[in-house]
C-alpha cells in the first residue's frame, strides 16, 4: 500500500536536491569551518555559501545570519538574548547576572551604548521591559515568555478572531514607551492563519520613525540617548514555503526559521538579526556565530538549509501555492460534500494554500488520525510538538472553539508532492470512517 | 597531493557505515518523531534504536538521555539546568525566574522534594549554590561558570600540574556543605590529558554516602529532609573513542558528549542525566526528551550518533589506542630525534594515544600551521573553537607555560585513518620548515 503524506506542517522529507548538496559534507569536505587548515577552510566555503543563499532569499546581508539548531532555539535566542542584552546595558538586578560572560570590549561599548540610560523615566510609570507577542504563538516563544514574565518582563499576548488573525489595531495600542520587541508569528502552523506581518511592520517602523524626530526636535539638543527602537520579530518557521519573507519589505529585525518544514534537514535553522539590534548570546563557549551562537558549525545541515532556501524561488512559490490552493479546494469542497455536520477552522482567504483544518463534531481527532493511520494516511490532530499532549489546544482556544470541539478537531496539511489521486484517495477513504466514529460515540446526534 | 589529517580532535569525518545508517531517515523515514501516525512512529523507532546503542555505550538506562544539539549544549545546560532546578525548588530570589514554566504537577512535585529545606543552616556561612570544576575545561562550561557566578553562585576552579592532570585530593577539599555540582572535563582537547575520573567519581560518591548515613543517624530522627547528593558531571567530548565511559563504574551523575567527535555527524550530542538528578529544561517549548531540550528531534544526526557510538566496542577500542599509540610514538620520536630545542606537552602516560602536542620554541604555531597546510598536511595550535581567538590557550597557562611558550605550540591529533606513511611525510617535511621558520625569528637563539 503506498502511503499518502498530508502532515507537512509537522516536517517535510528532504528534497533530493538537498541531499545531493549535503552529502559531500559528511565525510569529504568534513572540517570543522573554525580551523585555520585546507579542511577547515573548504568546510566554512560550504557554510559561506550556504550563508549567501539563505541571505538571498531573506534580502539580508551574510553576517545578519545566526544558524542554529532549529526554530526552537531560534525562538528562545531571540526573546531571551534581547533581554539579556538590555538589562545588561541597563545595569538591571534582575536577570543581569544572565548575561554572557562578556569580553571588555564588549563591556565597553555596552557602556558607551547609553540609548538606555533615561529609559525607566520615559516609561509608563513601569519599570519592566515589555513584550507584545499573540495567544497563538508556538509553544517556543509562548515557554520563553512566561519564564521571562517570572523575572518581571511584562508580556502582552494579543488576541485572535475566529479565523486566528490578530487585528494590526490590538498591536499598534498594545505598544507602550517601554516595549522593547513585538514577536508575532507569520502562518500559524495548527490552522494556517497568514498573519498581518508587512502591516505590522509598517505600524512599528512608523512609531519608531516618529520617536525619533521627537527626540531631533527635543531630545537631542538636551542631549539624552537616542530612542531604543521597538523591535519586530517573526517566527516565519511554517511560512518560508509560501509568503514572502523579504526583510525590508516586512520592516523585521528578527526573523526565526528552520530547515526541516521547507525540505531541509532536521537540526537546523536559522535566526536573522538585523545589524545594530542589541542582543547577546544564549548558548555560549566557543564565540561562534558571532558569539551568539556558541557550537561547532553543522556543516552539512547548513548546507541543506541553504541548498532548500535556494528551491524556494519567488516564481516556484507561486506555482507551488497554486498547485496546492487546488489541491486543497478539492479537499475541502470534497469533504465538506461528502460529509455532514463539518466546519472548516481554516478560512481559505487568509491561510496558507496547505492548510485544511477541520472541526469534525462527533468524531474525536484522534480516532480520526488512527483509522487513516491504518489506511495509510496520515494527517494530525494539532501541532506535532504538542501531539503527546492532551491538553486542548491553545490555537484554538484563542479562536474561541471549545475545548469539546477542540476534541474533534483534525488538520491536512500539503506538499509539494501531494496529488489529486491522494486528495481522491482520501475522499473515498474519510467519509465511512467519520460514519463509523460517530455511530459509536453515544453522545453523538446527527 | 593525497591530503593528511591530522586535527582529529577538532572533528573527524563521517565513517562511511554511519552515513549508510543514516541515509534513510532524510527522504524516506522522515516523519516527525511526536507525530502519532505510522510516518512519525517509524521515525520515532529510529531515534529509539540510536537511544540503546548509546545507553548500551555508557550502560545507562534509555530514559537517561537527552539528545541535543552537540557538546556545548549538552554542558550548558547541565550547569544551567541544576542550578535552574535548584533555585526553583529552593524558592531562592536570584535567578529563580529563570525556571521553565513547569506544569502543575512539576510545581507540587518540586514543593514535595524538600532536600533543600534546610540547606542554608547546613552550608559553611554561605548563602550560594558551590560549583567545583577545573581551569582547563572547555569554554562551553567555563563561560556558563563565569554567568553563573555573577548570579551569586560560588564556583572553584581546580589547578593542574604541569601535565594537565587535577588531583584527586584537590576535589575532596574543595568539596563544600553547598557544593552541589563537580564538573571536570575526561579528557582534555589540547594536550590529551585524561582525568582521574573514576577516582573522582569514588571520593564524591563516599562523601554522599557519608552524609547519607549521618543524616540516618540523627537528621532522620528529627525528620531533617535527606540530604543533597554532590552531583558528577564529565564533559566526555574527547573521550569516548578512547576511555571507559561505563557511567556507573565511574559513578556519574552527568556525562556531555558529541557525535562529530566520534565519527558520527555534526550537530548532534546527547546529555546523560541519572534518573533522579535534578535538572530542568533551558530551551523550552515543544517538551521534547522529558521537557529538557524542546524542539523537534533531529532523527538522522542521532542515527548517525547511535551507528557511531555503537562501532567503539571495548575490543576495538583497545585496538585502536594501541594502533594510535604506536602511531603517536613514531611521530613523537621521529620529532624530538629530528628538531632541537622540541618540548612534548602531552605526557605520554596519562594522555590519550592520539594526542601529541608540543613547543616548537622559535617558530610560531601558526606558522608551523601554515606552511604544514600549504603541504597538504592539517594540523592545529590548540582547540579549533578558539582557532580565531588571538588569547593564548587557558589550557596551557593552567600548566604554567608562559603566553610567550604559548605562541610555540602546536597539535597533532591523530585518527583511526591516519597511516605510517602520513607520520613519515610529517617527520619528512616538518624539520626544515621549523628551521626555515626560525630562521626568520631575528630573536630565537639555538
Amino acid at each position: 500500500m503506498s502511503k499518502i503524506y498530508f502532515d507537512h506542517s509537522a516536517t517535510t522529507p528532504v528534497d533530493k536536491r538537498v541531499l545531493d548538496a549535503m552529502n559531500p559534507f559528511f565525510s569529504e569536505v568534513f572540517g570543522n569551518p573554525s580551523s585555520i587548515h585546507g579542511f577547515g577552510q573548504k568546510a566554512l566555503r560550504g557554510v559561506d555559501k550556504a550563508r549567501k543563499q539563505v541571505s538571498n532569499f531573506l534580502n539580508c546581508q551574510d553576517d545578519e545570519l545566526i544558524f542554529t539548531s532549529g526554530a526552537t532555539e531560534s525562538n528562545n535566542l531571540v526573546l531571551r538574548g534581547v533581554i539579556k542584552y538590555l538589562e545588561k546595558s541597563q545595569g538591571k538586578k534582575v536577570g543581569s547576572g544572565d548575561c554572557m560572560d562578556i569580553s571588555k570590549e564588549d563591556a565597553e561599548a555596552i557602556k558607551r551604548d547609553n540609548s538606555w540610560k533615561n529609559w525607566f523615566k520615559k516609561g509608563d510609570g513601569e519599570n519592566n521591559f515589555h513584550i507584545i507577542t499573540s495567544s497563538i504563538e508556538h509553544k517556543s516563544i509562548l515557554e520563553p515568555c512566561a519564564e521571562l514574565e517570572k523575572r518581571g518582563v511584562d508580556v502582552t499576548y494579543l488576541p485572535v478572531d475566529s479565523r486566528g488573525l490578530i487585528n494590526v489595531d490590538d498591536v499598534k495600542g498594545a505598544i507602550r514607551d517601554n516595549t522593547i520587541l513585538v514577536s508575532v508569528m507569520y502562518v500559524n502552523s495548527e490552522v494556517g492563519s497568514v498573519q498581518p506581518i508587512r502591516e505590522i511592520g509598517k505600524v512599528i517602523k512608523k512609531i519608531n520613525e516618529n520617536r525619533y524626530k521627537e527626540w531631533q526636535k527635543r531630545g537631542a539638543r538636551k542631549k539624552e540617548p537616542k530612542p531604543q527602537p521597538v523591535y519586530f520579530h517573526t517566527d516565519a518557521t511554517q511560512a518560508v514555503n509560501f509568503s514572502d519573507c523579504n526583510i525590508e519589505r516586512l520592516h523585521l529585525d528578527f526573523l526565526s526559521l528552520s530547515s526541516h518544514k521547507i525540505y531541509g534537514p532536521k537540526g537546523v535553522g536559522a535566526l536573522f538579526v538585523k545589524n545594530g539590534s542589541k542582543i547577546k548570546g544564549v548558548q555560549i563557549g566557543g564565540g561562534q556565530e558571532r558569539k551568539i551562537r556558541s557550537g561547532t558549525l553543522n556543516v552539512p545541515g547548513i548546507v541543506g538549509l541553504g541548498k532548500a532556501i535556494s528551491l524556494i524561488t519567488p516564481e516556484r512559490r507561486n506555482e507551488n501555492n497554486k498547485y496546492l490552493a487546488n489541491l486543497r479546494d478539492r479537499l475541502v469542497d470534497g469533504l465538506t460534500e461528502k460529509i455532514s455536520n463539518i466546519k472548516l477552522t481554516s478560512d481559505r482567504e487568509i491561510s496558507t494554500p496547505s492548510h485544511a483544518h477541520f472541526i469534525l463534531r462527533g468524531a474525536e481527532g484522534e480516532s480520526i488520525l488512527m483509522s487513516l493511520d491504518f489506511e495509510g494516511i496520515a494527517i494530525s490532530t494539532g501541532s506535532a510538538c504538542a501531539a503527546k499532549d492532551l491538553h486542548s489546544s491553545h490555537v484554538l482556544k484563542a479562536m474561541k472553539i471549545s475545548a469539546e470541539e477542540s476534541n474533534y478537531a483534525v488538520r491536512f496539511t500539503l506538499g509539494k508532492k501531494n496529488t489529486k489521486e491522494d486528495i481522491d484517495k482520501l475522499l473515498k477513504v474519510l467519509p465511512p470512517i467519520i460514519e463509523r466514529i460517530r455511530k459509536m460515540n453515544p453522545i453523538y446526534k446527527k
